[in-house]
């Protein structure tokens, strides 16, 4: 595509999950070229990685420093770069990257522990690069729906949030079987402090501010390890009080056999509710007090033009994950490009997220005592 | 049918919904005639209600004390009673027919505070008589075959258990407009210390004891009233650990609009998962580590013994909540006529209950303080 | 219950299936006591039957004829008669009672041929008994209101009717092993000319007629036999032709393995769409076109009148089969007692259903050539 | 990314929405570059269209000739050419790109009649040229899963395929308002002979022959075009018989008013059954004789290798349309790189829709008499 960016990538080398995540993501709708990257650890698959997607051979890197530093130098040099580390890493290679001017596009959580993360907040906000958290379940067309039909007021004074996030991979020591995937997920030092609570935690977290634009005052957390000599929490049950009198529950589970991603948030206030669950990510269950239950589908007559922005095809025909992934490195391009994309995830999310962990990590050692946010 | 035991009824007259239930639960498998009743409160409406019944005159009573012992002293008299009225009256209406050698069927919560709940415990005890606790809830069968599944094995060792139960209903204040049904259950006088978490919050609870055989050791709660000028709880937020290490949460409410009675249950433990919902409450879903998500319904192939036992019809025709309130009565029958019921919910289940409820006000005023049980 | 109702039943003995539903439903409601009957074809098994049931001894007949004339004869004589036996003996049961003036409640089809059938009409006709055919789906409180909403032209002037009824368990031979359900339901001396048209295309044909008060014009018809050696059909493929230029399919299968009692109902018109499934019985999808699929729910605040009469508990709290079934039966009860019951099917509907049976039978045997009703 | 393919688009421009579906299916998994087009039949829109898509000047071509032969001069030359213009254009475009010798991905069905159906065939195979057919819904991995069970024989020999595709988009006459979607689709000039069941009965015909692997040796058609001056059929219902006895119905309707693009897709055999819904893309209902209905998951533990191979990111994450599309490409890329993909739908299968379109149009215009196929 004429005028498409040009993207670097720490990370996401062979092996790795998210960073073909991204790359789908960012090559959907057109705007991105992948053209450079930092793919790997080591020298020797960092090359094999970029060999793979065909980078040219001066632009694949063995560290991310020198890929910076270089690109920075380029008259061709990258648009922006994607970070898609394990979490200990984010902190250093955005610091790379902003320092040398290039918009960095991160994979959350936003680093692996809160003063890293106040560290790059202040980074970011003195460098005046651009930022973007891809707290990728903002993408959904439904989930925007939610938010527009909130902010509008359709379900009055919120009461109630209910969120949950349940997986079952983790149900037994993966990490032990040499999984890579479990490997880092439950390693403080790559990880940081929380485990569910961090990796899946956090999108619920998000989701809940995201549509409710609600800030949550104060938790009371109860992490579980129910694996025997894992190190992280595989479990986390959460209690938080919302502004405004908004009260929730956000469930995050690893250890539930037979579910894979099961994700669903449920919010009533006084003259409504709606739910939405990520195996029909393409609907929402709307019902007002009164009324019956309507189902509200992504390219039906009654979806706003929040979700009809974020859509690409026409209802029934569903879109999924990647879509909504794509949706925040079209509106990633359309920031740098000097646009606006006011629903794009912040640095400053990022900085609640990691908050939201260490507070429920210590609420939790403290046998769920009140933390403050 | 020959031999139906004869039952009485206190409460559940004209304007009264769980009455009705009671007499269809009793009728649909024939193990049961309704020949006397204290229908209501006034003799005006006990009157009238008993004649619409059809009940012989002299059978009709204006308060249980009468009717208790003019049934024992009858050579006809009542099997059985069942005991449906606000809370506030079940321990002295189920002393007066204890008293008289009545067997008492009585709906929950048990009574409407701890004190009478042990008195009531201690009755049954020594009076020796059949006294059932209508859990109607433990008479489905796809929750008897979670039961049965659990003692079974498996699961395995349980590790979660997520349990909700979530209304609408009482999203406004429709006690001061004059609804009979929100009137005494937002009453303390009437319901006791609990609205939402004793209303359907121990039924949650009760669910939770029945399919995994678990005692709750401690619980933190957070109770709210959401609805202005209410003055009992309208939504409950309960965190539980259970015997043996495993965690809980129950979610109770009664303000989320648009939502009728949606049960659901998730349990998961070391080898697998099950998850069942009222709304589809002919299935249950079964998932283990490393397999596919099954679907057992009633009357399906998978389905065991104690499923089978509950269950009247072939699979694919729906049983309902009716039928599985007419297990407790056909069961409560078998009991009477000195057979055994092992399922069927009792006194102590009821005595549980009721200190679930306190135990969750007591941890509420207490901003969640933990509460042992 | 005062004034209930004396009702016999001749079929529905041990081993049967459909009778103890029939009992069941008559006594959900209160409004039939089963005092009398002939319950097998053996005098043995009636009597053993008539027994378990706790009728009066004086009150088990060996053959429907001698209860026929002795129940007239007695002065407490049954209110009507429940006929559940095999299809064949529908006729001559039926005959006996009506002839007796007797009320009889008839299960489906009406008779195993089109001739018995117009003669039963005319013997209802001139004897001016009451006569009920229980077409028992049409007592779900979902499907009445689906009637409702489109007499009402909530869909507009109809298009299009998908029915279809799905079975598996006859996916084998199980009337080589012994299986006396299996038995009878595939042996056309018992059924008639239809196997799975006629034991459940039939109640599929009535839902639509019920639902869209249509009539069938024409039809073209293949029925399959696809277990080898049964001799009546085990699947059916029918498009139909109805009054006004509504086109219709109907789907009848009793081999296809996993399935159990899956029926669905969508019907299309000028303005909306409805559907209905029995798996989720307490509801109907109703969709307007520009507006967004609404759940209309038993028990909320959109559905009507209609299905509000024929319903028992709150919403969320689900009604299944027999509270269908019973329906009927109450309205009956109504019937009987002078009352209006215009919701009940008649013996004309069973005419409507045997010439279906017979036409579909005719038009698969000439390759699907339409067959005019 | 590293030897990209090139590809030109025919159609597709402004807009047209399909264009835009092959586009991102090209993209997203990074084997194709769109280079070169001639994107609309007026010069200045091609022109426009080609600039919004950013291709370089001289590659934005006015006519497909034109670009047919400009392209096979280049060095640079495309590597392919998707086709997906209105049906008419369909052949004299292949010609055109096929005759230099340029590979082709036509949109379906594979031209407006059978004629240039089977010249077109006849082209390609005299050709050598690649050719693959866009049945989008072939690449859905659990449509894959569907197939690979049945060619291993889990389902045992097939009885019973029931396949619908229900939408309600043309409930009214929006070509007359100057939708241009609803315009080319109902005009026979354009689009060929059949209305709804060219546009999306093909689909279902194929999903068909794609999952079971069955010829239809003879259908019986009814096409009713239910709205008024509407030039082609909105509603189709088909009787199919298939090789080795197996029996099928296909609905296809446009007119059922709330329905999106619902395909449900049901296949019974001897011993089990599957059954797929398009809403719920990621998982396929398996019902085995005697066994609990199990769901298999596109991520999940049972899926086969097939489906693995079809999909991009974990289980509970859901695919949707886009991705199914996208694996065509993808495989079409291994084609032209000289691999192998036997699973993309062919040329003969778009002359078999194309036949099958015809086909129902003659049985429907004699009243559903058998056409042989």
């Amino acid at each position: 595509m004429a005028g498409a960016l040009k993207l670097g990538m720490v990370g996401g080398g062979q092996g790795a999950f998210i960073g073909a995540v991204h790359r789908m993501a960012a090559r959907l709708d057109g705007h991105w070229e992948i053209v450079a990257g930092a793919l790997a650890s080591t020298p020797e698959r960092a090359l094999a990685s970029g060999e793979e997607l065909g980078l040219a051979p001066d632009r694949i890197y063995s560290d991310f420093a020198t890929m910076a530093q270089a690109e920075a130098a380029r008259e061709d040099g990258i648009d922006a770069v994607s970070i898609v580390t394990p979490n200990h890493v984010h902190f250093s290679a955005a610091q790379a990257f902003l320092e040398a001017g290039i918009p960095v596009i991160c994979d959350k959580p936003l680093t692996s522990n809160g003063a890293d993360a106040s560290a790059l907040q202040s980074l970011v906000d003195s460098s005046g690069t651009a930022f973007v958290l891809t707290h990728n379940y903002t993408g959904y067309p439904m989930i925007r729906q939610a938010r527009e039909m909130i902010e509008r007021g359709d379900l009055g004074a919120l009461r109630l949030i209910h969120v949950e996030y349940i997986q079952g991979w983790l149900s037994e020591d993966l990490e032990s079987e040499g999984d890579k995937q479990a490997g880092w997920r439950t390693d403080p030092s790559r990880s940081g402090a929380g485990g569910a609570i961090g990796d899946i935690g956090t999108h619920a977290f998000n989701l809940v501010s995201f549509t409710t634009q609600k800030q949550v005052e104060r938790l009371s957390a109860q992490l579980h390890r129910f694996v025997e000599g894992r190190r992280l929490d595989d479990n986390a049950h959460v209690i938080l009080d919302c502004s405004g009198g908004t009260k929730a529950v956000l469930l995050a589970t690893q250890v539930a056999p037979g579910y894979e991603n099961e994700i669903r948030l449920r919010i009533s206030g006084t003259k409504g509710s709606i739910e939405w669950n990520q195996s029909t990510a393409n609907t929402l269950r709307f019902s007002l007090l009164g009324g019956a239950p309507q189902t509200i589908t992504r390219g039906g007559p009654t979806a706003g033009a929040t979700a009809a922005a974020s859509s690409r095809i026409p209802g029934g025909h569903p879109e999924g994950y990647l879509e909504a992934f794509a949706t925040l490195y079209t509106e990633a391009a359309t920031l740098i490009r000097g646009g606006s994309a006011p629903l794009l995830p912040t640095v400053k999310d990022g900085v609640d997220g990691v908050k939201f962990v260490e507070a429920c990590v210590a609420s939790s050692k403290e046998d769920g005592a009140w933390q403050q946010l």
